[in-house]
């Protein structure tokens, strides 16, 4: 006998196949509503459309397509209000909806899933999830970058520099503005990755039914159109199987958030009593149940932290692809996990960086006296020597020498420079104060006036960019 | 001026060497209040031996004593009750306990954390939630690999084997009781593990402070013996920072869920109508939305599929740990939510496959059928030659001629080895029904005798690990 | 005393500041010749652009840059012919290139690296090869599109038709054209996202310098223009520490790879005896070295396994990546053997499977016999019902509860479909051989007409890529 | 007609059933002789074990036994030697062993494979080989815990100490042994794994066959024994197929390089100018091609970096293993390159380590100096007040209230302790150089007397551990 059916515990859309009742297990096991119910408002535009398509071409009337536009709108009504019952049985937000829209449409209802399988319908609900919220992050990366570029034009116009380093050694000074700006850069590529990926989800899938499409005369195209998609599937079996949009946003967003943890371990390590470049704010700190006089960049350690949490969602999701036949299996019911948590704490990530930064102090005085040291400008007195014909290897040779004098026998770089007869005393105005950036002119460099440059690029990048989103609005 | 105390939103632990209260982001962003209150019970377990041994050694009085833990008492009450209100500044269950009890306790609640951070207070809660929740999921695994042996030991009984495969094609006949029990080994090899990794786990961090241990007169090793701990830990350090057991854990269930997913993949294959040689009961089976005739094996493809969830957590742990300088971190925040989610999925997974193989229907007839072909016998014919004296691989390439040629010109292969001379009439012994499971009789190996003994080992097996789970217990 | 000079050692660039010689563990362990060899060609072309920029801008003379650009012909010969010498101190294929070319030009040798580090260098050698590669890979994934869409007119010429599956249960018959055809969207998208990220990749960093640029008169932009990048880098620090495009090209690679498994996986389900829709030739099928009569789809299984090792490079490189501060460090050296071995791999899979599936037969007549079942045409009976008005949910349960009838009472489903009041035997016409591809005619569906559409639009896809690949070249 | 056996190419061991030779595109892609070659010792080792047995039940007579034995001798003084010649359809080290073995042996060589496929020849290969260079590693990790130890021992004898630090803040003093220590620990931890899981491995797979074990009388028990394992196999499809412990060695590998990364990164802090705790020999640096005055610890980055590698090693095998059926899959070859490169690299990594921090000088002096500062001091001080009854969450605000005002005021903070009436001048005993690690007592704690006993535990520890391995061997 066929699983009764209890309005108490709803019923499966499947049952009627069915001898006996699904096994407590199977549910808890199998069940998605408790994470796919995030996905309401977008399954519900995707059944306002689907139902106004069905009128369209005359697989129901107007008046039916009526009652369960209302019913749809009611549904919204009681979730948005939370007065929405789940039962038992509605195993996603796709059954608990069907379920209730049948007991407000009466038979109206019941031809809501006409033509129509979940296999496309939540193919169709995760690219409405994804535009919405692919673009709201995006917006928060734009946010961070723009806090990016106050800061440095700030710190530009201050005529900031700090020791860059290679190796985590001190190598050559370059301009505060320059580091920001880097980070900046790597960004605009996330963002621009993001922008690429959010495109090529812009396909409609409802209509490819289960795998197959349908004998009934759907009209994929006007659904596309009417949800604004740029096109609907191109081949059913692959519409219905299909994740790569998913995959590619768990990888720009893995991506990101490793480029913020580069970020974030910066912020660790400029905040360290040995560095000493970054004092942050009292709101975007915490402190020590134990230790009374601890100041902690949490916020930055998570954004760091964080970067191995969605490497392993990347990590996870194609390793449940892999090996896949066509076409739907349930294993990818395990898509909308990782994507949510992704999309979630990037953004997250973002906002409490984009805060971070903006109200950190910055040391300018520690920054340009831990620049300003003899052996930041070892190459720029190489250089020199190269401008003077010494091929370059022996002026490298020539310098390294000195600098391990210097090490050895304990006397200051400075000393040995001036009284080396291949560079002499007009050596030391490499050394002065801020020569260094001040004398660094090459295109795309670390040095005061390319910087200045640099700055109207990123200005112009952002605006594009910001532009590209909004238009795909 | 510092942040003004707001009973209504509670206040953090640290706010005395603070000026502004924390930002909104920061809160969202940092708060672990959402996951780790599962650790509820472990964290008051931990606070009543942790005063207790203050008691013991004197810095508090018995009468303190006494007052905190009925306060612990009481918040255990409400937290069961779910009375307890959680306040906005509650940033984790360990601020919220504490400052409960200090609401209730007064001046010897604001002693609870005298010697004690939360650095070695949560790395406690979680062994201690590890110890507990590790064990119920070993039970687990021990229940599926009961339900494998009773399975086997039935189809042993009835003399049921089925094609042996490799490269997924047919190989040799094998018992089908030998198939289930390679599945058994496997698992076996995962409790075992667990019981390994539990063991290491069993290292009591209380005492170890916010790093470096405390001036007060703690006493590590008496609060490990109160809590059932084989050890207290040896370097504070490492204590607070140390999060091996979990990225063990995190490894030992993500193997034992491949283990699943190899045998989720069999049943789906199984269950195929090409296959046939399984039929899954009602209940632990599911329809379609759209396709009536539908019977879809969801467990084992959720089981397949959260196989890549697995990999993923334990991939994402080992990134954030990576690189990361002694001692604690905040990244090690990102300890708790794999560690949960996998324990979790693994016990759901191991419930939900023991329900389904204990109530799926084998097809006997099938699985001989398919395992009684003449080419399944190819290699027994090879050993019957090598057993008359010819060279293996001589004997190897006469078969494989003969089953090219069968295949090319379309003959039985039957008909072939009757009328090849060097194996004559009297071959087609090796081609009766069930031939090949009776005559091999090599030790662990597929045939009927072998599988018989191999099946008391492994009811061994099984009572030795339970013996060593419950031990620790 | 510094690293004594020995002819036979060679020694390393930067030995001017060290006093001792390099400790045998430190060159087996962070040597990279054995692998970044590879990178010879880059190398030199790169060597060549940056010579003729030093000349261009008045760093060294038309004579010396004739000098280097002879001695780089030289190197280049050698290493083509196999008699280049490599030094033990050689620790990178950079420093075996510049030796080399010291001891052949002289002191216009030493000039070489004027105004360059190895930071830049690298990167710059590393975007070339990737350049260079990924087209040819992109091509090798063209190939097999295009053996795809052979077969898929070959089959669609042919009228075949197959079952299509949804949790690898027979769901609704599909053109076996469709099936293939959802392999090559899959594909193409795969060589949408490589021309992306090669484009994304186009970018210049030579000028950067160790992190900084210089003090020199250089011209990156002019130096991109001669290479034939899109354009040249922004930010020195980003130049110099941005792996972004290795990590893109590790991702889209590793979800090609799982595209192929999914491919792979099906190719091994159809060459079982109990799918038996493919066999595959001699040629691309290997044997047992014990059972004579195995044939089995080694590249097919290979194929789907390797997708883990794809996703083990991009995943450890991505962990690789976490955390590192700018600008430059030596983990980076880690981006090179997974990239190369990444896309060797990919290309090798490639082009194994084109050959596979080129030469593979497909059994039409098992194929469309395992279609023609009556319960493959349960959704269409379901959506005549529709077209009569009954409203789909109660279609559904009518014909599901047939389905259940038949398995439970053992009686064939089409006689049950011949008594039903609401059907009557008018619906035998829905059961007729093929009846379901030829009726399924909604777009992007699985029938008949309507793949064959989708077939010109392929052909048209396929073209717009393979052009905007050759115009990159 | 089957394929050519022509004496210049070889031929593979399946030859017989196979029409057609072959494909180039199948060789290049399936081949592992490019790697297994590293597995001739263990493969003669086994054939050896193999043919000792096969004479042992009669299978071959002891002529054929020696016939075979000294083939097997010349083929392994060929390899040792570099002269042994290697076919094109040598596919694997197996084949091209049992070719040779022919060639020199005649039809006794052609019984070498009785009995046995390459399934579980492989898996013998493989765990001879995980079995040898296992305990090489666990032997280079227990090289590098003696530097520790060591090192430790000498900083203890000299009483320095450090800060200790919670999210890279400042937070108590350590003892430098204790610090050095945790990662003793932590790597003791790794051992005592490693150790596990070789006992896990010391299984003998040999008789299990292809699958199913054999017709022919074969004795497992006594192959096992002969080499050495500890027991034999239980199941023969589980023989073919289990590689648990390649998984299981590629995470105790990875997270103990996990572990080394940390290590990594705080001696590439620690070399910071910013930090100046430790200087590198210059044997174990490196400079820069472009800045002539670099020094950088290329050793402790690579160590560092490569920590993603062995990630991903790990995440990609696991990903391959996912969704497996039984038994063999050509799937599992990809066991042995991650394996390889994982054990390299870990026994490099630990080597290159031990070296570096071996030679690596400590500056104690500055050490010391960042310890000694007021604020370190904190939690000392609410544990004074602690001790003279104030509750401890009074006294942690009290504490945290006199930082912040020296931070706010810009007061030095021991002024502001010398003049709080609840601390008094008293306080200033706990703020002299040293108080803190003197005054730490508390077990397994940071300070003095504490780090003392710790060490004894640590001697103990390694030598139990060098033992345990020891007696393994």
């Amino acid at each position: 006998m066929s699983e009764p059916s209890d309005p108490k515990r709803g019923q499966s859309l499947w049952q009627g196949r069915f001898g006996d009742a699904p096994a407590e297990e199977l549910l808890d096991f199998t069940e998605s509503l408790s994470f796919d119910r995030r996905l309401a408002a977008d399954d519900l535009a995707g059944s306002r459309a689907h139902v106004d398509m069905l009128a369209r071409v005359g697989l129901i009337t107007e008046e039916e397509r009526a009652v369960v536009a209302a019913a749809l709108a009611r549904v919204e009504a009681e979730i948005d209000a939370g007065t929405f019952t789940f039962l038992p049985l509605d195993e996603d937000i796709h059954t608990a909806v069907e379920r209730r829209v049948t007991e407000l449409a009466g038979p109206a209802g019941a031809k809501l899933h006409t033509g129509r399988s979940r296999n496309d319908q939540v193919a169709l609900d995760l690219r409405l999830y994804v535009r919405r919220e692919g673009r709201v992050m995006a917006g928060r990366l734009c946010d961070l970058m723009q806090v990016l570029l106050r800061r440095a034009a700030e710190a530009h116009a201050a005529d900031v520099y700090l020791p860059g380093y290679t190796h985590m050694q001190r190598a050559q000074p370059v301009m505060l503005a320059h580091h920001l700006l880097a980070h900046f850069w790597a960004l605009s590529r996330d963002v621009d990755r993001l922008a690429d990926a959010l495109d090529r989800a812009d396909v409609s899938p409802l209509g490819a039914g289960a795998l197959a499409g349908s004998t009934l005369p759907l009209d994929p195209g006007s659904v596309a159109a009417d949800l604004g998609f740029a096109r609907p599937f191109e081949n059913s079996l692959d519409a219905v199987s299909d994740r790569d949009f998913v995959a590619e946003l768990l990888f720009v967003c893995a991506l990101c958030q490793v480029h913020l943890s580069r970020l974030g371990e910066e912020v660790v390590l400029w905040a360290t009593e040995e560095f000493g470049f970054l004092k942050l704010a009292d709101a975007y700190s915490t402190g020590s149940s134990m230790l009374p006089q601890k100041k902690n960049p949490d916020i930055a350690e998570l954004v760091r932290g964080k970067a191995g949490r969605l490497i392993g969602h990347l990590t996870g999701f194609l390793a449940t692809l892999k090996g896949l036949p066509l076409s739907y299996n349930r294993d990818l019911q395990e898509d909308k996990e990782p994507l949510f948590d992704t999309l979630d704490t990037l953004a997250l990530a973002g906002t409490a960086m984009a805060g971070l930064l903006d109200t950190a102090t910055f040391d300018y005085e520690r920054m340009r006296a831990a620049a300003d040291t003899p052996s930041s400008a070892a190459a720029d007195l190489a250089e020199d020597l190269v401008r003077g014909g010494m091929p370059f290897r022996e002026a490298h040779a020539l310098i390294g020498k000195l600098v391990r004098e210097s090490v050895e026998r304990g006397i200051p770089l400075d000393e040995l420079i001036m009284t080396e007869p291949k560079l002499g005393p007009d050596a030391l105005a490499a050394l002065e104060p801020g020569a260094s950036v001040r004398r660094r002119t090459s295109p795309g460099g670390a040095g005061t006036a390319s910087v200045a440059a640099q700055m109207e690029a990123a200005r112009a990048r952002l605006a594009d960019q910001e532009g590209r989103l909004a238009k795909g609005a």
